[in-house]
């Protein structure tokens, strides 16, 4: 295992130690709950926006705290969900009076202990809502889901409704939001090399090097099928087709389209894809009305990419292109 | 070879046409000469500023085209410099009146076409000026270069000088400032694995498992010494001392520092290893007053890191805090 860190275990702390040094002008971290919020006080009457999950799919979700995003991010171990008092403080952190959302991926364990961290916080007369994000066509269930995985998604989600938190609006039709954007949003990946992670100190999988695993789930969990190593313009095929029959399109309509890099493709790779994504969209008649090229949501450093794809209306796009101020998506 | 392209000869001209798709909204392509343009004519009076070099260093340096950064990237093959005539005819084309700097890496072939370029360009009327970058501390002279290679450097170079062009500074005293910039910016880096160049098919070096390249160059070039596969704060020493070591520094001086990925490191390791050199600096009493973590000057899929410190005063933290958008660095 060839990695920049010193011992597997410290890997999740030390890194937050690097983010606060890093971002401490807009991030605040607590060390002991691995919680990175925004600095300052929760707003009085903004929804707070709580999400979280396991440590390895950076930016997600720590580089998406800050103005027009997210409130709170809540860090598991490497791949492992963070444990209810964790979400708990979070959420009783960024509530400002206006109730908190939970955003979560589909994944067993985040959603139980959200849900648990929700229950203890309305307790405590915080009301919580929650969206369950599960935009993976690649496989119905997993291994570590009842259902779609979620991926991409999420990414696109926290601006979206981080942009309408913001605006003021309450906590109802902010889940309201959230749903729909989750019905609209759909996702596929595929990877040429395995991750590993620090703690395991090997690959996950084994791939051939004539190999790629299609459908790989962020974790490295197996996906669709193992096929063998395609062209980028037949690797954009492979994604693209199964996202959009997923859903009916009809000619004109409108995406926020992502090509996402899992942590170990350089960005050269990523225009090329997106390029061969672009084309495809284009021939079925699909307008991208906005985009993001580069790593978003990995998986440590395996190679690979995914295509999320979110239909957007008017409204979803005047929320894409508010303001958003955060260490990995700025705009105003 | 597990790359997502097509041909290996199309990876640039294809990678192009990603850059297009994702950014037409704002940079604009000339496909015949490889050329990164902002889009829109050039401002009168406003001094063009021109980088380029070999492809593969990804978002260097198209992704910093655009207010506040570049006017144009001239885009060579992998690993190789672009030619004259793409350097000239984007001398010609973002010639305000106020004549073109060019931004250039210290490696033989690179400087050679630039000047040639240069002089070309002069002899059509336009004033140029140079500013080779050759900020790496790691070799004296290395494969490609009579003196130092020039790294990291370059993109605080191009953002600070940018600040500058567009607030109307003349052309001599950008000159100026950026052999200030070259003068007090210092890099070094490291490798975990070679990077694979597509026309080659393979790795352009072996590395044991237990072993690192020290110094590496951003082509795989060799670097001063090969070690032994070392802990993060281990190796973070290793590069911040011959950093500091390179220049005088007292109690309280200030660096804008940019701890770099080289393409394939997931985020998480190089915010882990900001966190150690973030420490060293502290304990050696230096002030880091603004810093970049994420990759920003690469090597392919190379694993590993470079770290760069540049001295700031007010006038460059200034010029570092004047707005920027370019698809790669972008805030206001």
């Amino acid at each position: 295992m060839k990695k920049l860190i010193n011992e597997p275990a410290d890997v999740v702390s030390q890194a937050l130690i690097g983010i606060e040094a890093a971002h401490g002008d807009r991030l605040r971290i607590d060390h002991e709950h691995k919680v990175i919020y925004r600095n300052g006080p929760p707003r009085a009457g903004k929804v707070g926006l709580v999400s979280g999950g396991g440590t390895g799919h950076e930016p997600l979700h720590g580089g998406y705290v800050g103005v027009g995003m997210l409130d709170a991010a809540c860090c598991g171990e490497v791949f492992t969900s963070p444990v209810p008092d964790q979400m708990l403080a979070a959420t009783a952190a960024v509530d400002g009076g206006a109730g908190v959302l939970h955003i979560v991926k589909n994944y067993t364990g985040d959603v139980m202990n959200f849900e648990m961290a929700a229950e203890l916080a309305a307790d405590n007369g915080t009301e919580v809502r929650s969206i369950v994000v599960d935009d993976d066509v690649a496989v119905q269930d997993s291994l570590y889901t009842a259902g779609r995985r979620g991926v991409g998604t999420t990414v696109l989600l926290e601006k979206l409704v981080g942009a309408a938190a913001e605006s003021g609006r309450p906590l109802d039709q902010l889940l309201e939001l959230a749903t729909r954007i989750n019905s609209v949003g759909r996702s596929m990946g595929l990877a040429l090399t395995s991750c590993t992670v620090p703690a395991a100190g090997r690959p996950t999988f084994e791939l051939g090097d004539d190999e790629m695993e299609l459908g790989i789930g962020i974790h490295g969990e197996p996906g669709r099928s193992r096929v063998p190593l395609a062209s980028a313009a037949e690797a954009a095929q492979l994604l693209v087709d199964p996202v959009l029959g997923d859903l009916p399109y009809g000619t004109g309509d409108a995406v926020i389209a992502m090509v996402n890099g899992m942590g170990g493709t350089p960005l050269l790779e990523l225009y090329l894809m997106y390029g061969e994504v672009h084309r495809l969209l284009q021939q079925a008649g699909i307008h991208v009305a906005r985009c993001l090229v580069g790593n978003y949501i990995t998986s440590l450093d395996m190679a690979g990419c995914s295509v999320t794809l979110v239909k957007a209306d008017e409204e979803l796009l005047a929320l894409w292109d508010a303001p958003v101020d955060t260490p990995a998506l700025r705009w105003s």
